[in-house]
């Protein structure tokens, strides 16, 4: 009864949504409502959570009826892809004894906590030695995944199925070749320009309400907030929700974070909803979900066209203050030097990713020992942005990533932006003016564009062929230094 | 091995607290934040939850544990109340055939629908079949838990574990005969004054901020918003959350909504935490709950104290509006004729809850057909309110208890006020002046009285026992009507 079978496996996969939504929640209730006083109970409600959806997706009857849908003959594309991608996921949860999982949930949290603890002391030493033991840890886990691959390879799925060491070594060597030189002319031509008044935080919020509807965002199925860190998240089958971080005296950065997490939203509002839930209709990696956000928040939110579109909205809410689209798009698009990652202009951040790229593709290949890492960091850090941090706290120790036992992650970040930079190319290509369609707030047709290229297909394909479908055969590295270029070095 | 037993039951309990807690989160959400076009969503997040409790509360393992605690001997009275307590839950939740319990639930939702489509049209025969089929289920119900005792006594321990249709016949029997006379004189005294002017909500709601954190609301462990409808739920084991309902113009009816639900929320913070969880450490009944909100809202939130307490903290939120506390009690302890029970004056709200409690009885004894309640309700409502309902939704169809199935739940109102009325008597007696006590922000005395009396042994006892050890032996149909006459009919 092969059709019985998939709407099992469809009935299982969306119960494991129901409690994915409910973790959600869980999650965003905690960064934007929750008292401080809930943390211990909340941490149990989550945990509760999350052992049932662990229980539900290593269950042996979840890994019969996917073999039963897979020897399912004449199966539709939906089916083969929820097979596709739900033996991975299943393969990936039920390979791991759970002795291993019990010490890498362990030593993530005590990675964290001993993590925080150096960066306020601006101690690395503190850190060093749970380190080791994340490092141990992933190799590990990649080992237990598939011990005939390249461990980094394995630990790339987790985030960006389809992409290799090799695929990376590749991209990053050109932008790490060519980056430098666009950073050094973006840097001499930096104007001075200043937008640092004071605008009132609840002021800003109901600015962003306006400018993430204008978009396109659905406010009947979301909802912006504010909390301590921006991020947005899936609170449920047609709720996902956006939380901002904003400053008194900074418009700027604050209005960055929610385009970012706008474009994530976004993405996610427009993946259809249908039978097989998250194992056909999903973002395929990482990488193209970054891609969203970058896009929105970059290439269009930081131009000349979208500060333009702005400034009727900023005088709205904010009358008798200054906006001048062309000094905003300065200030937002000045380049600096500096040492933090979440700090960086958008050519900079690049070299930031590169580094780390290779300080944990080393650390995987044995190549470095955890002790080489503050030196090695400050070497790399003065040769790609000419800049060594001041202490380990502005060093390695500015990023949790690697604390929390993620190894892998950091390379989605450019992924996203390379691919961005392609989607961006083909939208110039498909309107005979993006700059003025952005400026006549002609959001809908970018967006109809993304949701019939990326977001429509949910995880139907691998991120290759999706991009291939969307973008045609092109090279992303080129696409995105010749967007940096234009951007940043024409005057 | 006892003591592994009562660990076992206590870690079972604690998940299915978790849980509980978990669906608290997702009704809280759902009234405060949820964009309307996630409802179908958040319904199947609410049912998961709900299905996974169930299973958890009705497994043969859980009865296990209940009945290896039970043997122990020399048990403490933790213990014992937990298996007191959980035996009743756990009978009540297992002695259902799950066939019935879906025609419960069924029943529930289309009655709940067939109830809103009448009181739309204001047409009773809209709903009345529905109504009869949520009667018939309550007694099939009754009859499943216990056939040898009178089916509403069955349904009141639902809500009221230790009282009995007898009790109330009696207690109910005095009031009826008494109130009418408090309210008429109250009706002659009631002065003109007036308090209707425009208060900005949001001002409103930072005004209860202070309010609720002056009174003792521990705003760590919980928060206060606004919602379509007044209510306080936990969301986790430190998590007790406040959501009130303001209007514009009507600063008194949004302050006696928050000092409502201050009550319970206040309660449920001050019920201590340990093992058996809330088995043992939880509210006994919803008539001592009640007791809470009535005691804050009413007896104490309703005094010529409590406003002059709060006049300078009025003037802090509202300079240059006009607050005197003498108009605002005359205001907030008006008595009115009308229809409405949530509408209804302290006095009033006592005779709507007795109107109801004799018809329910009449439904479950089948003394009177559904066909027959409008009639009787109008001739009730007549003789006790002296007023008609003009229509059928300002009759029977105001309520929507019934229409979702819950019979008996009415009595715990007045059952609430009874008890605070007792618990307001005995700080009377406690403080040599309470009025001023309350005057001048002693709010820590009162709470701390009611946290050694009645918070701290959560369901340790059961009512009865609780409020003797609260109270003495008193009589709390006398201390009511005291307590409304002294308010009520002295100038």
């Amino acid at each position: 009864m092969p059709h019985e079978a998939w709407e099992q496996l469809s009935q299982q996969i969306s119960e494991l949504d129901t409690l994915a939504g409910i973790g959600g929640l869980l999650g965003w209730d905690q960064q934007v409502a929750m008292p401080s006083g809930s943390a211990g109970g909340r941490a149990e409600q989550s945990e509760l959570i999350g052992r049932l959806y662990h229980e539900r997706l290593t269950s042996p009857r979840l890994g019969e009826l996917i073999e039963k849908v897979a020897a399912v003959t004449n199966s539709t594309l939906e089916q083969q892809a929820a097979v596709r991608n739900m033996r991975r996921t299943y393969r990936r949860a039920t390979c791991i004894p759970s002795e291993l999982a019990s010490r890498i949930a362990k030593a993530s949290a005590s990675g964290i906590a001993a993590w925080s603890e150096a960066k306020n002391r601006k101690d690395y030493g503190l850190y060093a030695e749970s380190l080791q033991a994340n490092v141990d840890l992933a190799l590990e886990r990649a080992t237990a995944i598939d011990a005939s691959r390249h461990p980094y390879d394995v630990l790339l799925e987790d985030y960006d199925p389809g992409t290799t060491v090799e695929d990376l070594r590749h991209m990053f060597g050109v932008l790490q070749k060519e980056l430098p030189s666009i950073r050094q002319q973006a840097l001499e031509r930096s104007g001075p320009g200043a937008f640092d008044e004071r605008f009132s935080v609840s002021e800003q919020l109901a600015l962003h309400q306006d400018v993430i509807q204008a978009v396109g965002y659905d406010i009947t199925r979301g909802a912006l907030r504010e909390a301590e860190h921006p991020f947005s998240c899936r609170v449920g089958r047609e709720d996902v929700r956006i939380a901002t971080h904003l400053h008194e005296r900074d418009l700027l950065s604050g209005l960055a974070a929610t385009m970012h997490e706008l474009g994530h939203a976004l993405y996610e509002q427009g993946i259809p909803q249908g039978p097989g839930g998250s194992a056909v209709f999903a973002a395929p990696s990482t990488g193209i979900h970054e891609s969203q956000s970058r896009l929105w928040e970059n290439m269009i939110g930081r131009s000349r066209g979208f500060y333009r579109w702005l400034q009727p909205l900023f005088a709205k809410h904010f009358p008798g203050k200054n906006f001048d689209p062309e000094i905003v798009f300065q200030c937002s698009t000045r380049v600096t030097s500096g040492s933090i990652r979440v700090f960086a202009d958008e050519i900079s951040y690049n070299l930031h990713i590169i580094l780390r790229f290779e300080m944990e593709l080393a650390l995987i290949e044995k190549r470095m020992t955890v002790k080489e890492v503050p030196a090695e960091w400050a070497q790399l850090s003065e040769r790609f942005l000419g800049v060594r941090p001041k202490d380990d706290a502005e060093g390695v120790l500015q990023d949790a990533h690697w604390a929390g036992g993620a190894f892998g992650y950091f390379p989605s970040y450019t992924l996203g932006n390379l691919y961005a930079a392609s989607l961006y190319a083909v939208l110039g290509e498909n309107f005979s003016d993006l700059e003025h369609c952005v400026e006549n707030g002609d959001f809908g047709s970018i967006l109809n564009l993304l949701r019939e290229r990326v977001h429509c297909h949910g995880h139907l394909y691998e991120t290759p062929e999706l991009l291939e479908n969307a973008v045609g055969v092109r090279d992303h590295v080129k696409d995105l230094l010749c967007y940096l270029r234009e951007r940043y070095t024409t005057p």
